[in-house]
């Protein structure tokens, strides 16, 4: 072959040809609102357990492929009465449901879930070659049981994500929901509740009904309510059998010395990683009242983050308020654009840009 | 479903029944010679640089999705005019092998390896529903390229592996056999060089190969010689457009701030690091020769590992060498043990067990 091919001049697969990496744009902006990161960092002690523990790994050494102390720590923190052997974690959530989906997914499978949601989810079926079938959300974005188990019935799939709350809409999936799916199907069911920490009701949560139901996965991530993006530490609680079979499709190793000793810090410092979701929660529920008062159409909001539109031409929106230094997200139903919670001056600011842009918006 | 069930219970896939999770006994044990780990730590220096490094890096931000920084550092190291847009890296080799196989494998499609050769390779297939196929070395282990080149006709694969020095036998192939091998197919050719830097001809690299042929990948690790097995870098050399392929398969943020950050310490202190690289090669010819003089066979080796025996029954070997307080890995062709260089005392201690088993050994 030439020296400097093209892509085309390899062997791509041909389902990949012409696709795109994916990501939002990595824009340098004061004002970033668009990933839905936490925006307080760790505190200087919290930094410097780190530093600490990064200097006593020892990094000749492979690490534990088990990862016991980490998983025994999330497993105190989530609670429920959850041990070590119900946890597994990865790096993001995008490897554990890499692994749920090498176990349980594949060729010949199909994977279910309704939209609008997570964009991330069709890459997790493409990377493992399971078919992605959906189903639509109500006007709404709600979901009920019928609605569910109905598509479950037509599309007769593996594994079913029920992501509450919903990203993009922050839409919250009741419990009594979730548990009518999970007793009607033997398909697994995975929960992704990786917003759950800036619920209203963030007691509510599917780890209460991993006693009863063997089929139930419930995926969380330290990327959101931990403050821990960089970090790259996402998990799921469930039944031994499911963890054992995450086991058997990881690659050994997955979970580098430093991630292992730097997620172990954090969840140590849990409460004060943690301290911050109160004053998102309370910035969430202040950005969609005044947004409203603004006159804006606003989904409600179980995460910390809320659609806001509807625009004409949401592109030159979200180029408008780039142009005032506030970057937000293109994504989500039509005429609508994703915000962050963010600090009290980051919301000012995304209000005030708000306030100023002047896109046409649809007519309701 | 009833609560806590079996795997049997669970819908895994058909393919996976009866599988073990991969990966050699984790054993506490004085002397661990089994994962071809350098013995030497990092440097105090080292790891105050890499404390500082984790204690500045910003968690609660997602990571940079392209790691410009330490591809360019990675580029640097390799040399041989390589920039940022010719390397890719990832959570050791295995996800970026993962990577390629994704780009380039794939379900209707086949990876050709020779064996005996490294145990992951199945592994890597089995997760991106790619075919494995394989041809057998010569005798001795080596490969020349009609043998080569032969299986890929045989086999009409989309990539071919060809690790040298070998694992688990040490063996090099001849750069010339890999030209002759890239030039005569259009197949990707990803020449697996993990232990390159203990060969006794460290600069017969096909990195040398990389401007004239545009199906060559070349991977390397820097969990061998960095002496960074616990910070899971692994990453390879080729034409942009083959590093373009990745970033569509790999998941976006898959290396976190804190192997970024602690990683670009590695690189930047790369020589002290690698110091210990001679007397590691030092160490395999002396494991080499002794075990020769003790009577045994052993296979000539470029790594920093060798292959010891051979016995009737070597499960028998591993375990008398294990009551002796050393760890070393049952794998590779029939009879043999797989032996990684270590420190002075650890060579001591290896060779002091040798002598003082009894498994009987095969006849030759």
């Amino acid at each position: 072959m030439r020296p400097n091919p093209t892509l085309a001049d390899l062997p791509l697969r041909p389902e990949l040809v012409g696709e795109e990496p994916y990501g939002a744009p990595q824009l340098d902006v004061p004002v970033c609102l668009n990933v839905n990161e936490n925006p307080y960092p760790p505190s200087a002690a919290t930094l410097t357990d780190m530093a600490e523990a990064i200097r006593a790994a020892a990094y000749h050494r492979y690490p534990d492929r088990e990862f016991t102390r980490l998983r025994g720590q999330l497993a105190d923190y989530l609670g429920h009465g959850l041990g070590v052997e119900n946890v597994w974690a990865a790096n993001g959530s995008n490897e554990v449901m890499t692994h749920v989906l090498g176990a349980f997914g594949g060729p010949g499978r199909r994977v279910l879930s309704f939209t609008p949601t997570y964009s991330m989810y069709p890459e997790y079926a493409r990377n493992t070659h399971t078919a992605y079938v959906t189903a639509p959300r109500r006007a709404d974005f709600t979901l009920d049981a019928e609605l569910v188990l109905g598509a479950i019935a037509e599309h007769d799939p593996s594994v079913v994500l029920i992501t509450t709350p919903n990203n993009p809409t922050g839409t919250t999936t009741p419990l009594a929901v979730v548990e009518e799916v999970v007793a009607g199907t033997d398909a697994i069911v995975v929960v992704d509740e990786a917003y759950q920490e800036f619920s209203r009701t963030p007691g509510a949560t599917a780890l209460s009904l991993l006693p009863r139901y063997g089929n139930l996965v419930v995926s969380r991530t330290m990327s959101k309510a931990f403050a821990f993006a960089g970090g790259r530490l996402g998990y799921l609680a469930a039944a031994p059998a499911v963890v054992d079979a995450c086991r058997i499709v990881r690659l050994p190793y997955h979970l580098s010395a430093q991630t292992q000793a730097v997620a172990s810090v954090a969840l140590a410092h849990a409460d004060e990683m943690l301290a911050r979701v109160d004053d998102l929660r309370a910035a969430r529920d202040d950005l969609v009242a005044r947004s409203r008062e603004l006159g804006f159409e606003v989904v409600d909001s179980d995460a910390n983050f809320a659609l806001v539109g509807r625009w004409a031409d949401r592109h030159l929106a979200w180029q408008q308020l780039l142009e005032r230094g506030v970057l937000v997200r293109e994504t989500g139903p039509a005429g609508y654009l994703r915000v962050s919670a963010g600090t009290p001056e980051e919301m000012e600011a995304f209000l005030a840009a708000l306030a100023a842009i002047d896109a046409p918006r649809m007519e309701q």
